[in-house]
């Protein structure tokens, strides 16, 4: 083993930025949009881009690992015997370009403007997951890395990972690591260094109440059937009461919110009123007792994301409609039960049904549990002192109010936590046109990530908590 | 002044029974659909060709009546000194025949089958609206008819009559009577005769609810702003309690059921089991207190036509939605005011909006009264005599649930009552494909319309309660 210098890896990262943006904007010239069918070829490319780049170091073993959808790359090297182990997690297919007009410069190409790189997934997330690439190769440069290195970027995050479960059972030798070190996830802010240590866990349903066969007149018929609306109604305004959710044991398990962790979250830089302005609601609503973050990132929600029957056309058509239908999903928290969680508002459904209607609930699959790193987790404290020393500021707990179902199954299988280590931020346009990363945010993260590898690596026993 | 002899006409109108398929057979044939521009010239020819069979009796004056949309065909005749004056409505335009794939025959030829005649308006309402033509060439033919007699046929009917309040308004003079006949209405039941003495009246309003500005991510900002489809949901879930509207001033002016009429009501051949059947319910429900024939015809309802919001498609999008809508009508009774009841719902949904979203109320335009013979009309119980001798039993008093905008106009400009008097059944597939007539109804009639005309001269205070 040649452990390379970190002050002499830091010097070439800053060499070679003119290359880096270069390696940049190849990635992001690859239109990797898993989605779409006709990109399949694409996202393909990328993934040999990113095995290509990995392949580089001369010292990793590289696979390109096929799944019945887009494939992964699943990297291994193994020269720091005795340090600890980390598998860095990212992803190289992106979000449609849609719409295309939308764009200020062509999606697939990487345009500065206004000391911002423009394109289709630079912030999300290629920009952040190349990061790590970019380091390895530079440790590389110089001789060994100091921890033992597994990566895993995957090509179907957009599309919601089906087959990145597997992919991790099925490779779990090669992906076994003391700690997951994700390049996906987004910092909260720009103007302040965080570190993610929960993310909520998430299941779907759709109710469906059906009344007549067909469409009635409703002047005829009205008044004398019961109106699949009306009973559609009253279900979904059943399932909340003063701001709660309404649902008997949907709170069942909730971890409570620590006094000091609401205390902290209060000293954090938000402004209900900024925040109202930025999503353009007249005022703030949720569960009495929790102040916006909480609500946010530690406490569940029951959300209808969309309801539909009838005409909604032009007008006015007079019908008692023949059904109508929503569907919901619930953001969870530890340690709710996916599966607790829809059998209880499965049963609320049926049990407020009324009559005259038939009242169905499909579930959109099984679900994912919230996640939470232990507060007391030694990669944290790691972690946060290396953004202190490259932000030359303290860095900030938050939490993710989103799911990534990829991190319990890092947890089961792999029987290790994951950091969220990413230099995106949230309002970087991620999923819209005129997507940005910050240059200024790609260099502090290459800096950071070399840093965090060579601290992990002086405290052995931070990734074995 | 030669009246015509009633046995005469009626002999006439059996003789003549070819010849009226025949023209029965041109009049649908006539493609009038009043809602499809490119049928523009056909609704005309339609009009045309009524007016053509009215100038066929020589004795009558007769225009047709232009107006910013499709003409009506106004004529009169007024050699019946001393007797009373009657003004026959009934309306040439049809519904688009569409699904063409769905008829067993072409929408526009007559086609007998089974004892039916299928044509697109055969039922609604050529055949019906044609039976007072034929009745009156019948009487010119030998003599005089027993009454003056004025006609008003539309063409807009099926596109919500939009002229055709001001053809009575400019034509007031031309068509003041003692009494409107309509043949429009249709009878409740093909195996019973039935006259409709009441309609209800309808307001129709469009609720928004907007929340953020756009669609926002719910795992971001799930719980901590307010869904604009769960205030939405709440709002309409509000509009009713156990199975009343929950409107405050809702039910204000609403005239009681008399305990004679429900208990008339509970003897008309009804079946609630096979209703429920029939439409396709588990279960029929509606305001306690009531059966379903009193809840379709002298109870008001309020229903939810139409609901929308957020992600309808396939599968799950986890949004906070930007806005949600609900398109609601009311069906009213006597004495209802429209304008009030709309206040009333208006009223009532903005005071429970709720914080964190804007709501918004929209008419969907004035509305219209309910309407209703007063039970002691002396025109009603000839026309019941009338259909008694024609059907061999007894005629039955029922309600439409629906409304006839135009009943309340008559009322209004002419000072008239209208008797429903139309011989076309509710079951006759109108609006859908398939349409027929009964041609044993079409004969029915042809004798009713000639005897209620003779009876109407030999008492002729009937005409003026």
């Amino acid at each position: 083993m040649r452990p390379a210098a970190l002050d002499a890896v830091l010097a070439d990262l800053r060499q070679h930025a003119a290359s880096h943006r270069a390696s940049l904007t190849e990635f992001v010239a690859i239109p990797s949009v898993s989605t779409d069918p006709s990109h399949a070829a694409d996202v393909r490319r990328a993934a040999e881009w990113v095995a290509g780049r990995l392949e580089r170091t001369g010292a990793m073993d590289v696979k390109v690992v096929e799944t019945p959808g887009h494939p992964a790359v699943v990297a291994e090297w193994n020269g720091a015997p005795g340090a600890p182990t980390v598998t860095v997690y990212g992803h190289a297919d992106v979000q449609p370009p849609d719409p295309w007009e939308a764009w200020a410069s062509p999606p697939f190409t990487l345009s500065e403007r206004d000391g911002r790189w423009y394109a289709r997934g630079i912030s999300d997330d290629k920009g952040s997951a190349l990061i790590p690439l970019l380091v390895a190769e530079a440790f590389f440069r110089h001789g060994d890395p100091p921890v033992n290195l597994r990566f895993l970027i995957e090509t179907e995050e957009e599309i919601g990972s089906p087959h990145l479960g597997d992919v991790v059972r099925r490779h779990a030798d090669r992906l076994a690591c003391d700690m997951v070190l994700s390049a996906d996830g987004g910092m909260w802010r720009a103007d302040v260094p965080t570190i993610t240590t929960s993310t909520r866990g998430m299941v779907g349903l759709e109710v469906r109440v059906d009344g007549p066969t067909q469409d009635l007149h409703s002047g005829r018929h009205g008044g004398a059937v019961q109106n699949p609306l009306h009973a559609l109604a009253a279900l979904v305004a059943g399932l909340h009461e003063d701001g709660r959710v309404a649902v008997p044991g949907f709170y069942d398990g909730v971890v409570p919110l620590s006094p000091e962790r609401a205390t902290r979250l209060g000293t954090l830089p938000h402004d209900d009123d900024r925040y109202a302005d930025a999503v353009g609601v007249p005022a703030l609503h949720g569960e009495p007792g929790f102040g916006t973050l909480a609500r946010q990132w530690h406490r569940p929600t029951l959300e209808v994301n969309g309801i539909g029957g009838g005409y909604q056309g032009a007008g006015t058509k007079t019908i008692v409609p023949a059904s109508g239908f929503a569907k919901l999903t619930a953001r969870l928290v530890p340690d709710q039960d996916p599966d607790r969680v829809a059998r209880a508002i499965e049963n609320h459904l049926q049990a407020r049904a009324g009559e005259g209607v038939r009242v169905s609930v499909q579930r959109s699959g099984p679900g994912a549990p919230a996640y939470a790193v232990r507060a007391d987790h030694p990669g944290l404290s790691i972690a946060r002192e290396v953004l202190e020393t490259v932000f030359g500021r303290p860095a900030e707990t938050v939490g993710m109010g989103g799911s990534v179902p990829i991190v319990t199954t890092f947890r089961d299988v792999l029987g290790a936590d994951t950091l969220f280590f990413s230099f995106s931020t949230a309002d970087e346009n991620i999923h819209a046109p005129n997507e940005f990363y910050r240059p200024e945010r790609f260099e502090l993260g290459l800096e950071a990530w070399a840093r965090l590898w060579h601290r992990l690596a002086e405290s052995p026993s931070s990734t074995s908590p």
